[in-house]
């Protein structure tokens, strides 16, 4: 039975978690609170980057002696594997820790089976409490558990009649200088942004995170299937953060600052799947879309939008590109429907958050 | 000096006045409220259709003996000139009215001096209370006798990528039930609603009022450059509603069942000067333009649009014509920025209301 303090606590995990976002990769976030007989805190902890130690082995460190015969909250099952650290069942163990609730099962087959471990080892391990809760902190990579793909973001910013860009190619800016900032949590919060070679051809983007302390800086990745739009001396071959470029297998290309990776053609490019293949094999575990049009009508096409986060100026163009082109979208029966989980003015605009919903017709 | 009663009394006339949107032009709204010497309301009125008695005469006739020394509060300066009704500051003068307070001044040059004409009967005449939001409810009217032509409001329909159809031209439907009933309501305080011959040939579209009881059905206006589009039997041409269609002067055209007006040409279709100027002599201060694209373009163009009301769907295309097109705007910088004066949820979509802001620049 789940009690007031249980839930208190496990919001508290659930909270220190999300410190986590867009540092953890190919990790989930999992933040874990310590507490003793009455109910106090004495250890608190969250999984910072892959690599480091796990949310328990931090929690565990803060309480040190006072974790003797307390009660541990984390927000996913308990790890009972060894990858890089111990396996955090045993540490549990290890450190007196008489009962454990955990909000989400582990979906991951090699980690699976820590509460197991606990209950043989004689501890009270429970689950059931804001499991949904929890389990929105950690969509991302419970996603990218399930569908074997990193979880894909999809961002855009357009006119209210749906153009990214005037008649002549001019952009700057549609957007407020507000939404533009906001772009950049969206950066750090991915593991990779992703742009096509009529991105890279138009506006030579920098796609690294600015204005954000400590963020961790993503993988830029430009989809260059002839391996003609990224030049030596683009931005995008600079210092601040590491660079791929997709190209097709049989393209010609000898870029010194970057990675290449060589990837199957499509009809319309690269091969979508294949491109997060390689990306999921580097440890991508969400990738954030910034365009073009015809890039994003290839994810939509390959039924690989997750989220979509539109930033809607209160602009009207008439003419230019759209938001969106290529979709492989026929007919209105076809149309993609989204369930919108959010909507913020910011700045001048709007910014709409929404997920498909592939069941729902009108 | 305004009082908390006068506040009060003027806030309840600018509810009546709205009473009358839609049904008064070529006339304002106006509302009237008559309070004794102890602050009692003893009449009421507003302006319910053209032709028919003004607000101030309602208020009079309910308030009868009570009006002798009491105080009218109007929305909008009492009239001063004998149209289809006599002069309602001599109405109120003989009524016994010892003070008038009134919102907002009269710019018609025909009417006002009302309250020079109370004044100089010895009542007192008082003004510069609520003068915005009386204002507001009347942007309608006021704006007309600015411009001397009638308020364009612009209605669409779209995706959250900006088209207003699929590939294949299916649109039913993109916006969801809630939506559509509502357009019946902005059709409802329109005294004219206009499409192109586009949405006419594609649509077969009705636009008369459904569903909302007591509404005066707008003038259903097409502009059908080349008399082409709308065919004998077109569901416009049916008893619902008063139909008139626009045709260049040079148009061969023989439609018996509707009033056809010949206007220029331009270099994209007819003049939307001289359709306004053709709709504000039949009496019309509100258009309501539903589109499509093409005539939207001409109006944005022709820098006729007063007021956008976007019904933004939460679906993406990818295909498909835009909401908006040939509006003569080539870069950025002469992109059309708007004020966002209100956003609802309604149903699954998105209602955004903007004006134009000729000022802005980023």
């Amino acid at each position: 039975m789940a009690t007031a303090a249980d839930v208190d606590a496990m919001w508290r995990a659930i909270e220190l978690a999300a410190r986590g976002l867009g540092s953890t990769s190919p990790n989930p976030v999992v933040g874990c609170v310590i507490t003793d007989a009455s109910g106090e805190i004495v250890g608190e902890g969250y999984h910072q980057r892959a690599g480091g130690p796990h949310a328990e082995v931090h929690a565990l460190a803060a309480a040190g002696d006072r974790a003797r015969g307390a009660t541990a909250y984390v927000t996913l099952e308990p790890c009972n594997h060894t990858g890089r650290t111990g396996p955090c069942s045993q540490a549990l163990i290890d450190a007196g820790i008489s009962r454990v609730v955990y909000a989400v099962g582990d979906p991951n087959p090699q980690a699976t089976g820590g509460a197991d471990t606990l209950r043989a080892a004689g501890i009270k391990a429970e689950t059931g409490i804001l499991t949904a809760e929890a389990a929105e902190g950690n969509t991302v990579w419970l996603t990218s558990v399930r569908l074997g793909r990193p979880y894909v973001t999809w961002k855009y910013a357009a006119t209210l009649d749906g153009r990214i860009a005037a008649a002549d190619g001019t952009s700057r800016w549609i957007s407020s200088a507000e939404s533009r900032a906001d772009v950049h949590r969206l950066r750090a919060e991915a593991d990779a942004v992703v742009v096509g070679s009529g991105t890279a051809r138009a506006d030579d983007p920098h796609l690294a995170v600015r204005g954000i302390e400590g963020a961790t800086q993503p993988l830029r990745v430009v989809v260059d299937t002839h391996a003609t739009a990224v030049k030596p001396g683009a931005r995008v071959l600079d210092e601040a953060a590491p660079t791929l470029i997709a190209v097709a297998e049989d393209a010609q290309t000898e870029l010194a600052d970057a990675e290449v990776v060589r990837l199957p053609r499509s009809a319309a490019g690269l091969d979508i799947p294949a491109l997060l293949a390689a990306l999921q094999e580097r440890g991508v575990r969400h990738v954030l879309l910034e365009g073009g049009p015809t890039l994003a009508g290839a994810f939509v096409a390959a039924g690989a939008v997750d989220r979509v986060v539109a930033y809607l100026a209160p602009v009207l163009l008439g003419e230019g590109p759209a938001a969106l082109t290529g979709a492989g979208i026929t007919t209105i029966t076809e149309a993609l429907r989204l369930d919108v989980t959010e909507t913020v003015r910011i700045g001048a605009d709007f910014r709409i958050t929404a997920t498909p919903n592939f069941q729902k017709e009108r």
